[in-house]
């Protein structure tokens, strides 16, 4: 695998992800330079103080000039955007990728207006957490958690390999995928999660929070996700979520019949085999866990 | 509020709950004799050691025989084949009530058994957590939850004030609903999360779960939960969540028609009322966590 240790590297979007990206990489010696790019000097003093950039800039098109690695770490909308906005001024070896919690539409985005498209792979680190801003960054972020990343016919091997090596280094466990594949898996992984929270909350009556307690507690606790984030992530992800709705509808309706019938062996059956499926799950993810 | 100071209080079922009722009672303060029911010698010994309880049995008649107070804290199906064996033994003043999730079918087997109905008081106190076993027992399990308390026409004012005194005094916020109320609630805010957790997993393929990260483990933690009780929970409150169901598919259908439609006014609405409704809640429980 091919790691970067010296060189640019911008990071646009020194949020969570992102300035955590930039702790992770000097924690694992990286010695080249550390752009952010971001909206708001205030964003970007805070990320060079918490050590996550060594200097920051405003200007999209200044950050990712001299840049050897772009990391677009910003919500999706505005990755897609940005991709037309750094075209014209990116040095032709660059490689850039992103954290974008979709990757169909960015991917295609990026091959389309890049001049460069080879030099494009797209990225999903799966980590992240209730926190927000580059203060809540942390160098581990990433250790032990899966990355997807999405090459396609187009994508050049040694880009590939850079952005693979990027991840690598900073602990992540790498999946390969279509971009249509991932999409579809992050709906039923991610998004429906995100949206069965959202559901929950809005099925319980006022009456009804009076008396909630720790398990609504826990199952909600997404809910408090940032609007505008998951906006864009369900709409810009619209075609897989609506093919997974149609699996999630299924499930429910099986339930649904197990209760009906007040089938104790189909239930029993249902719970037991999908406590044996999470307890599966949960093992192979952290083997010397307890859950 | 009429508390309980001295004489019996017997629990049976010693596991996480009637073992953290055992504890908190005597954390409390109650200088009379608590007696432990259950299935098994070394339960029975290990809640002994923990100090929920005096002494322990696993005859159900000589346990309630005596008792001034019976709590019945065992998974719903056996509290219902508990009701009609320890009827016969009661004395007629002793005060029966339970810990099960649901109400309907509790109370109207009390009603129908026992030779003193009105003696009977249903409760549901929202604690819990992913432990078992009266080792896992916690006097302060309680300390701020609600707790839910079903009395009928036919309930005794003075059962009902110990019944609440008890659960006041282990620091619990009581509400009183109607078993039909109760049991509509909680299919609510505690069966659908936990169904949705169960059918998160289902959702999930194989390959799905080899990049599933921190979001789908928090929404599927609950899948990990005891299939036996719980397929008594869904069993035993079928009617109610069946209708709940309706309401959740009703949810939805709104939901992917804002996907569907790509409606990103719609679908911005939707998280951001959302996230204060869940803010809202957050804040009135815990008024002084972040969260």
């Amino acid at each position: 695998m091919q790691s970067l240790h010296t060189g640019q590297v911008t990071i646009v979007g020194t949020g969570l992800l992102g300035g955590s990206v930039g702790l992770a990489l000097r924690a694992q010696g990286f010695t080249g330079t550390i752009v952010g790019v971001g909206r708001r000097e205030q964003t970007l003093e805070a990320a060079k103080q918490c050590g996550c950039i060594d200097r920051g800039t405003t200007t999209l098109a200044e950050g990712v000039a001299d840049a050897d690695l772009v990391i677009l770490a910003t919500p999706v909308s505005v990755i897609l955007s940005a991709l037309a906005e750094i075209a014209p001024v990116l040095s032709p070896e660059a490689v850039v990728t992103d954290v974008g919690s979709t990757k169909q539409s960015i991917v295609a985005r990026a091959e389309a207006e890049l001049q460069h498209p080879s030099r494009f792979v797209g990225s999903h680190p799966m980590a992240g957490g209730a926190q927000t801003g580059p203060e809540a960054g942390d160098a581990d972020l990433f250790t032990g958690k899966p990355v997807i990343v999405t090459p396609t016919d187009r994508t050049d091997a040694d880009a590939l390999e850079q952005v693979e090596g990027l991840w690598s280094d900073l602990g992540m466990r790498l999946s390969r995928m279509t971009p249509e594949a991932h999409d579809v898996a992050v709906a039923r992984i991610s998004h429906m999660p995100h949206a069965a929270a959202l559901m929950l909350v809005n099925l319980a009556k006022a009456a009804d929070l009076e008396v909630a307690s720790t398990g609504f507690e826990n199952m909600t606790h997404a809910a408090l996700g940032d609007p505008n984030m998951w906006a864009d992530i369900f709409l810009d992800n619209a075609e897989a979520v609506t093919q997974v709705l149609s699996e999630w509808r299924e499930l429910w309706d099986g339930f649904e019949q197990i209760v009906r019938e007040r089938d104790r062996a189909g239930m029993l059956k249902l719970l037991q085999n999908t406590q044996q499926t999470r307890h599966n799950w949960q093992q192979q993810r952290r083997p010397n866990s307890g859950a």
